[in-house]
C-alpha cells in the first residue's frame, strides 16, 4: 500500500524533539521503565514525558496522568502497556496530534489477534500519523542520541542502518556493533510490520542523509512487488544487504510462530534481491561483514579479482572461495604477471593469487600492490596478511593503508590472520576505510559483495 | 610407505631432549637465530647445540663447529642452512645419531627440484631417522615446552593438534589460538612431507597420549589410500577435522605452485573423508570451529537436534542452518512439547526451535534444558542466547553450565549473540567444555561436525 504522506511523518518520528512514554513506570523490570531510562541515560536531548495515571513523578520528570493531559507538543507517543489497552492509547495519541506511535506492546497477529491489529493500522493511516510495530523493541538512532527502545545501549555510532524483523536480535546485535566497531546510524525494530515495513523504510532511509548503507534482517515481506520497486531505486543510490531467514522449510516454519509471517518461497527472494540490488547474506557475521565492506568500499563493477597474501596457504584458500561466491580467479595479463615477478621473491608466485611469502614486508606489500591496483585489467583485490615470524602487521597495514589510498575507485578488502598481534592493525585499516576480516573466507565473502552491486550498478546503468 | 620404524624415531623428535641447529646464528633476522632464541624463551628444559663453524658461542651456549663435534647424544638436528648443503648437514646428523631431523630450508620440490628431496629422503630411510620438511616452520610442542621453529611463540596450551602443509599458516594461527582460547598439544608443520606426511603423522598421534583431537589443514596427500586407512583406524579413537584447500579449479592450481602438491579431485576427497570418518571444515574458522566441538563434547549419534533459543529470530537462522548443514530440525515428540509448552511464556514457542523469548531467565534454560536433555528423543543441543535487555549473560552461563554437566552424554554447543556483555560468559562456558559461538550458523557448523563423527563411530560399530 503506498502511502505518500508517510515518509514526512515518519522522519519526525526518528527524528522526534519531544516523546511521551505510555506506561512508563517506576519499577525497573517493566519495559515502561527502561525506555524512560534508556532515553535519558543515553542522552536524548528532546523532551521526555512519562505518563502514568497512577504517579507524579518518575524519575526526576513530571508523570502525566494521560497523553492528552500534557500542555506541550508531543511528536512520538511509546506505547508500552497491555494489549488491550492499546487501542485507547492510540485514539489519544492521536487526539494529541503525535506524527508517530511505536507500539512495543506484544500480543497481536503474532498470537492470533490479528483484526484488532488491522484496526490500529485504520486508524493511524486515517489520522496519517506513522505506526511502528506493534512488537517492537524500538528506535536507536545514533545520530539524535536517541534511545527510544528498551535495548541496554546504543549502537556504535556510524553510517549503516540496520531494519530488523526480529527485536531480540536489536538488542542482541548492539553490542556487537561494539565489538566489532561496526558503525550504526540507527537500529530500527519493526516487529510485526503493521504499517511501517521494510518497504516504508527503505522509501524513507533511501532519501535519509545519516544512512549511507542499510542492512535488513528480514523473515518476510509485506509487499514482494513493492518492495522489488523500492529497493531497486534505493540501491541505486546506497547499499542494501539482506540477511533473510527463513530460507528452509523448517526456518519458514519457525519464523511463522516466531513473527505470524509468510516467509515465502526462498527462490522468489533470490530472484527479488537479484532484480533489485539487494545483496543478500547468509547469517549475521557475513550480514555485516557485506555491510562493512560496502558501506567502507566502492562497488567492484568488473570481475577480475586477484589475492595478494604472504602466505601460500591463505592464497589456495582463498581461490576457493573466490570460486564458491562466484568471482573465480583469473589469470592476470602477462604484462602484469611480469612486473609482478620482478618485484617479488623468488619463492613467491606472480600468479593469481599472488604470494609474496612470509618474508614480504611492508614495501613489498606497496609494490606490488601498486602494480596491481594501478593495472586497468584489475578490478579489485583481496589482500591477505598472514602474520609471519619476522614482520610487523602495523608497519604492513599502515603500507596497506597508504597504497590503497591513492586508488579510492578500486575496492579492497583485508584479512589479517593472526592473534591479538593483528588486532591494533586490524583497528588501523578499518579506521581508515580498509574493511578486515579474520578469515580468507570472510574477506572473499565481503569482496562477492563488492562485486554483485558493482554488477548491479552497471546493469541499472549507473 | 609403510615405515614401521618411524612411530618410535618420531615420537622422539617431537619429545627430544637434546636439539642441535644446524645454521645457529647470532644475526636475528635469520632463521637459525630464531629456532635457538625460541628454544631457550619458550622454556625448552633439553640440551641446545647450537652449530655454526664461525661462532664459538651463540646466546650464551657454547657453539660447535659441526654436529659431529658435539660431545653429548642428540636427539634431534634442525637444519636451517641454504639448499645445496642440506645433504651434507643430514650425512652428519645420520652419523651423529640423531632421530630425527627437521629441514627448515626450502628450494626442493616446491622449486622442481624433486630428485634432491627423494635423495633426502633416501638417505633418512636408509639410517631409520624421521625427516619433517623440508620447507617447514619446525615443531610446537606445548606438552614439552618445546619451540622447535621459527614461529614466534606457543600456542595457547590444550588438547588439540594441528598439522599443518602450510607453514605460514602456522605462524598466523598461533595468535589465533591465543585469541580464541582453542588450546593446542602440538603445531607441526609438514611441509613438502618429503617422508612424513599426513599419514605418518596421524598414525604416531593415534597413539599421542597428550593429543585428544586431530585437526589438519591439507592442501594434497601423498597416499590417498594409505590414508584412508590410517585415518579410519584414528578416526575411532580421536576425532579428526580436516581444512582441504584447493578444492576449486584455481585452488588447486595454486596449492600446485604453493606446496607444488596435487590437490586432486575434491569429489575423491569427500569420500576418503566419509570413509575414513574425517570431518571437512570449510576454511579456518569452520575448521577450528570444528575441532573445538568435537573436543568438547560428545559425539552426536542419531540425528535429533533441538534448538533452544531466547531470540526467534536467532532460531529461525539455526533452523536454516541445520537444513543447510545437513541435521535438519524435526517435530519433538508430543510429551516433550508438552512438558515444554508447561514451561515457557505463553508468548514463547515450545516447538522445535524452542523460543523462550526475551524474558527467559537462568531458571527457564535450567527447566527447559532439563526436560529436552533428559528425554531419549533428543540426541543433541544447540542452545543460543540473545542478549536481552533484562538478563544477565553470565547467569545464564552459569545455568547452562549446571545442567549441561548432568548429562555429560548428550552434546551441546552455545551460542552467544552479543558484544563484550557475553565475552566472559563465553569464557566460563567454554572453560566448562561448552563450545560457544559468535552466530547461531556457526553453533550448528559446530553440531553438525559431531553428528557427522557420532554417525562414523555408530557405521563402525564404536
Amino acid at each position: 500500500m503506498n502511502r505518500p504522506w508517510l515518509k514526512e511523518v515518519l522522519r519526525r518520528t526518528l527524528y522526534p524533539d519531544s516523546v511521551a512514554v505510555i506506561g512508563a513506570s517506576r519499577s525497573p523490570r517493566k519495559i515502561g521503565f527502561q525506555v524512560v531510562y534508556n532515553l535519558i541515560k543515553d542522552g536524548f536531548r528532546g523532551r521526555i514525558y512519562p505518563v502514568n495515571p497512577n504517579a507524579e513523578e518518575i524519575m526526576g520528570l513530571k508523570a502525566y496522568p494521560s497523553i492528552t493531559s500534557i500542555p506541550d507538543e508531543v511528536d512520538v507517543a511509546v506505547i508500552a502497556i497491555p494489549a488491550e489497552k492499546v487501542m485507547r492509547a492510540l485514539k489519544e495519541s492521536i487526539e494529541k496530534g503525535v506524527s508517530g506511535v511505536v507500539v512495543i506492546t506484544s500480543g497481536f497477529a503474532e498470537v492470533g489477534r490479528a483484526e484488532e491489529e488491522r484496526e490500529l493500522v485504520r486508524m493511524a493511516d486515517e489520522a496519517g500519523i506513522a505506526l511502528l510495530g506493534p512488537n517492537v523493541v524500538g528506535i536507536l538512532n545514533t545520530d539524535h542520541n536517541m534511545n527510544l527502545s528498551f535495548c541496554p545501549s546504543l549502537p556504535y555510532r556510524g553510517r549503516i542502518t540496520m531494519v530488523t524483523q526480529s527485536g531480540a536480535l536489536a538488542i542482541g546485535l548492539v553490542g556487537w556493533t561494539w565489538a566489532n566497531r561496526i558503525g550504526l546510524s540507527k537500529m530500527v525494530s519493526i516487529g510485526n510490520m503493521a504499517q511501517i515495513g521494510f518497504e516504508e523504510m527503505l522509501e524513507y532511509l533511501g532519501d535519509d542523509d545519516d544512512t549511507e548503507t542499510i542492512l535488513l534482517y528480514m523473515e518476510s515481506l509485506k509487499e514482494g512487488r513493492r518492495f522489488v520497486e523500492i529497493a531497486r531505486e534505493v540501491s541505486k543510490k546506497k547499499p542494501i544487504v539482506a540477511i533473510k531467514s527463513g530460507r528452509s522449510q523448517r526456518g519458514a516454519k519457525a519464523a511463522m510462530s516466531h513473527t505470524g509471517s509468510l516467509a515465502g518461497d526462498v527462490k522468489l527472494y533470490d530472484v527479488a534481491f537479484r532484480a533489485s540490488g539487494v545483496i543478500p547474506a547468509y547469517g549475521l557475521e557475513d550480514g555485516f561483514d557485506k555491510a562493512l565492506a560496502l558501506h567502507l568500499q566502492p562497488p567492484m563493477r568488473e570481475p577480475n579479482l586477484v589475492v595478494v597474501t604472504n602466505g601460500g596457504g591463505a592464497g589456495v584458500l582463498a581461490s576457493d572461495f573466490a570460486e564458491e561466491y562466484g568471482i573465480p580467479l583469473r589469470d592476470m595479463p602477462q604484462d602484469l604477471e611480469r612486473d609482478v615477478r620482478r618485484a617479488i621473491s623468488p619463492f613467491g608466485s606472480p600468479k593469481n593469487p599472488i604470494d609474496l611469502t612470509g618474508n614480504a614486508y611492508k614495501e613489498d606489500y606497496i609494490e606490488v600492490l601498486d602494480k596491481v591496483l594501478s593495472h586497468p585489467w584489475v578490478d579489485g583485490v583481496v589482500a591477505i596478511y598472514v602474520h609471519a615470524a619476522i614482520t610487523d602487521p602495523y608497519e604492513i597495514a599502515d603500507g596497506i593503508v597508504s597504497i590503497v589510498k591513492r586508488y579510492p575507485d578500486k575496492p579492497v578488502v583485508m584479512s589479517m590472520i593472526g592473534g591479538r598481534e593483528v588486532s591494533i592493525a586490524n583497528t588501523w585499516l578499518r579506521d581508515n576505510g580498509i574493511p578486515v576480516y579474520p578469515s580468507p573466507r570472510r574477506a572473499v565473502a565481503a569482496a562477492s559483495a563488492l562485486y554483485r552491486y558493482g554488477e548491479f550498478l552497471k546493469r541499472v546503468g549507473m
